[in-house]
């Protein structure tokens, strides 16, 4: 058990309602204690630090001035709430954070009614609280909701969405606008200057100030219309915050998130004011109060392990690169061949790799912000006037773009080159941004290709193969993490669209893999050989187009055949059964098995346990084929004609 | 041949190259026989009247001053581009719109030089534009990139996520916000009410006015930037622009759409201008210039064939209730016996039903604008606080918000309600709104139900089923047009989640219908029945969780099993197939053969040549049946041990 920091009023608080027994001029120090056991509790676990160590004191304030979880506070993203966490309940869990089996590293249903709507996605809290205050409104019920949202997040569609129709829930909505001109990639687009001219263009207020304006921004209801749009207008020049009003909210602020004495009447104020819905805007630091966060705000977002004191962080054990590292090396070489490959980003360049690429082509990379829908169609104009454009965005993340990859890029067949990283299963960071779906989305639309790196060398021909296709989409799919250590091509080479390869030749058993399951085929395969079952195993490379000639040949010669992949149900297996079925290879009986990611949403865990639950380890591959081979195959009826 | 109108300067117009060589004084004319041109097509093919007459005047005046097809011209949504089409060498085949071979109701690439970039669905324009005006500065080549988006569909997340990123396309993008304060619903949200604000906060400019505007606006560069913030800001208070121009963008504006006078100055000035990105706020009048369309816009929004003189619009013969108004009309009986229910429509109130709907219930229905993105997350949150949201979105549509039915909906397994209208082939409209995908994207996630009524009937039912279904999400689909004629039930029922119907018992052939291909199967069994083939069909109804003991009777006790689904490769008969590979029940032979979409957008046309070139009307079925049947099932090897 680690020895944790001494604190003592942290100690007398298990829930919001033993916080609202304290007297205003203590929650300094109940701040103090609880930034302290944050810090000490990632230190162990590892996640996000940064984020959490920005708003201990708002979360301290928004839990004594609103009746939670009554009031139903709703965190963006949810990789801020550790401290929110601790104040409500799961302080004795605080270290099993993102462990399987403990604490999601997010907001979750399903662990306290604190936490009213999960998250692990970007700017859904404006929308989610819209819907509680709304409820709450219908039902007649007290209740509002608080929605606390980063500046970054506000750069998505969604949330513009949710503003646009916040007037709905009336005074029930309050929006905090978390403003630590960072989310996790340096801030872009005008919205961000926005933000910044707001915060420049006048000192902080004092509390006197602070309370001076709520009180005149909350006017009752009584005034004249005419009178309130004159004093909103003026106000607007004043405070700057008119974007904001225009979108039909209340806007107060910039005010000092770390201080106590401004933001609790503050808040309070905006509890019982008449009039709504409010935004609240919030300056915070990334990384306050501990003073290596704060000097790296970077390095400190997402933590490994680390030394509370010094603040070192543990050193991974030298491994291969990542597929992230090498896919942003192969396509750093694409470009220095062609000038018309560009590539794109939604706040991730970082996350993506594409960092790397923007210092060497500042001028053709494009960070667009959380902002997966323009990201997406902006690259298929890039691609209709000419140029190469690769769009790096996680599986998960490219859920968002879904409309725009089938109408403005697979039905017109534009060839936008989709790097999806994070495909396949994520170990700690969960369900939510798991890449389960990807090749089930992408596969079934007219016009793509869907390819699936087996190591690192595979994916720098993918990125190459990409590059070339200009007769339409074509994505190319990897998974978190490092690569398996093979050697990197001198020269990257063109693959065949819709090819596979023979990675093994055996006789019995034939195990079609996409993507990085590879290895574990290979290791069931010679699990199977040893049993005296002659295995192949072939790397498909493509979920679409799939190599038919290479699938005929197999299925006519092998006894059972398993296809493996790392994603849901209705991709490369379900393909595949599907043209089987066209073709007739079925009618007189084949064995046929699809190894793929359950038909659940399942936990963080260690990667390997994930593995194991879907059986995409070699146990689980080899399982499945004896089973398979041990089963009975009486005729039910059928083709006996 | 129909004798069109008389227009002696159209006629020799046929691209505009030559309409550039025309006096701006004859453009008035001009448009008056564009117009006039215009609504004559329509009237012979039908399609989207009220929109292209109010853009016309704007479509002669963006041509004449901006270089097509160098400069690239966007049309949002496209469905206001029949004046385009007629102006840029389609006027010869205008009286082809939308019917089989024809021109398309859309922009379309293939189609024209003139249409860089395709559209249907709304709110990409200005992420496409910006593709071309970045590709174009990288290149060094000239050409800007403009535009033209309707005041509805900013309201949508999309739109302003292009704009917070327009900055990076410098002076070569041009929006044209068309402002016609309607997009087919009546205008929603805090932006509709901020423009309403503008446009009725003076009187429109007058052409000395607008000039002296423009010039001061689009100062050369040399100005201090601090000089012109302030300026900035002092414009915005006065013209009221200033959310468009928080975003980053010069804002001109509002003026006339259809004054050629002062659109012709002020888009010389924009063209001209140093600064940009720049916002043309144009105000334009659906209908514009045809007195039936002006007096009742909503009607003449998208119209059947029509008499020109008197407006009068074909009469459809008097058939069944269509899907949507089945629908509609089940939903209010279920709002009738549970004040729980509320209605939530991304603007579309009327082709979803729900205006029917809102009239009963007001305050439990919710129109968010187009923003399908916060729709149903603002449903999930109204299903977390104990609600029963039913979201009415096109299937097409509704993969704005896969995302958010990943992310909001299915991993929080909230009990939100989606009906899925349009679900399948839409005829006339074409691929860009054809419901292909919902089945695949639906079924492969996690604790999804997913339905398909196969009849008005079952339609009654799945609502009721829906609405009592509180343990996790669930989803209804149902096609585009009129029912089956089936009398409506007096009672709903609640139908057992995952259980299908025998619709017709046989023995040899057994067809495992989902949705409303239904009809066409019992035809297709009748005629096997003729041919001696005894035919079984089942009514599926649940395309996740599939009815498995009912397809392992089937399987057992029948020759062929063959699914139909009107649904795109992925869904109903993958799934299928999938299990019944995991059982090993395809060991030892089961001829299976599935329908389903072919993988190719399929072009617009009657909804029966579509039908019969995906194969999935009565005489595909059969001849797929007959060739399971015929096919020589030679064993390749497999299950023999």
């Amino acid at each position: 058990m680690t020895k944790g920091p001494v604190t003592p009023l942290l100690d007398t608080v298990s829930t919001p309602a033993d916080l609202r027994k304290l007297q205003p001029d203590q929650l300094r120090q109940l701040a103090d204690e609880l930034r302290a056991e944050m810090v000490d509790a990632v230190s162990v676990t590892g996640g996000h630090l940064g984020a959490g160590l920005g708003v201990v004191e708002l979360t301290v304030a928004l839990h004594y001035v609103f009746e939670t979880p009554r009031d139903t506070l709703i965190w963006d993203v949810g990789h801020q709430a550790y401290p929110h966490k601790i104040l409500t309940g799961r302080r004795d869990r605080i270290r099993t954070l993102r462990q399987g089996g403990g604490l999601s590293g997010f907001t979750k249903r399903s662990e306290s009614e604190y936490d009213p709507f999960g998250a692990a996605h970007s700017s859904t809290s404006i929308s989610a609280a819209l819907g509680f205050a709304v409820a709450n409104k219908l039902a007649g019920t007290p209740g509002k909701a608080i929605a606390v949202i980063g500046d970054g997040a506000m750069s998505a569609g969604m949330a513009y969405e949710a503003m646009n129709n916040a007037e709905a829930a009336g005074n029930r909505l309050v929006v905090i606008l978390n403003d630590n001109d960072m989310s996790i990639a340096p801030p872009v687009g005008a919205l961000s200057a926005y933000l910044a001219r707001l915060v420049s263009s006048e000192s902080f207020l004092g509390l006197r100030g602070v309370a001076k304006r709520v009180a005149k921004k909350l006017l009752p209801q009584r005034l004249q219309r005419a009178a309130e749009r004159a004093e909103e207008y003026a106000r607007g020049m004043a405070t700057g915050g008119t974007l904001f009003e225009e979108l039909g909210f209340y806007y107060v602020g910039p005010i000092d998130g770390h201080n106590l004495d401004h933001l609790l009447p503050v808040l309070e104020n905006v509890r019982d004011a008449e009039h709504g819905p409010i935004l609240v805007h919030v300056v915070t630091q990334k990384g306050k109060g501990y003073a290596p966060a704060e000097a790296a705000a970077d390095k400190y977002h997402g933590v490994v392990k680390f030394d509370v004191v010094t603040g070192a962080q543990a050193k991974a054990p030298a491994g291969p690169p990542s597929y992230t590292a090498t896919f942003a090396k192969a396509l750093m070489a694409e470009a220095a061949r062609d000038d018309r490959i560009v590539a794109i980003t939604a706040a991730m360049p970082s996350g993506t790799g594409l960092d790397k690429f923007q210092a060497a082509y500042p001028d053709r990379t494009f960070d667009v912000g959380i902002a997966e829908q323009h990201a997406v169609t902006f690259a298929a104009g890039l691609a209709a006037q000419g140029y190469r454009p690769f769009c790096a965005i996680y599986s998960t993340f490219l859920q968002r773009a879904y409309d725009q990859v089938v109408h403005d890029v697979a039905i017109q067949n534009l060839p936008v080159r989709f790097g999806i990283d994070r495909a396949g299963l994520v170990g700690a960071d969960g369900s939510t941004h798991a890449g389960s779906f990807d090749v089930t989305y992408l596969a079934t639309l007219p016009n793509m290709v869907v390819m699936a790196a087996a190591d690192e060398a595979e994916l720098v021909h993918m990125v190459h193969t990409a590059a070339l296709h200009d007769s339409g989409p074509i994505a190319v799919r990897y998974p978190r993490g490092e690569g398996t250590g093979v050697p990197l091509p001198a020269e990257p080479q063109a693959l065949p669209i819709g090819k596979g390869r023979l990675a093994r030749e055996g006789k019995k058993v034939a195990i079609l893999s996409l993507g990085t399951r590879l290895t574990e085929a290979l290791k069931a395969a010679d699990e199977l050989d040893a049993k005296g079952l002659s295995t192949t195993v072939a790397d498909m490379r493509f979920a679409k187009p799939i190599d038919y000639d290479l699938v005929r040949k197999l299925a006519a010669t092998h006894e059972v055949v398993l296809t493996v992949e790392e994603g849901a149900i209705g991709g490369f297996g379900a393909h595949l059964l599907t043209w089987l079925s066209d073709e007739g290879l079925l009618d007189a009986g084949l064995k046929v098995r699809t190894l793929r990611l359950p038909d659940i949403f399942q936990e963080h865990h260690k990667p390997e346990v994930q593995y194991a639950e879907a059986k995409l380890d070699a146990a689980g591959m080899v399982e499945t084929v004896l089973s398979a081979l041990r089963h009975n195959s009486v005729k039910v009826l059928g083709a006996r004609a």
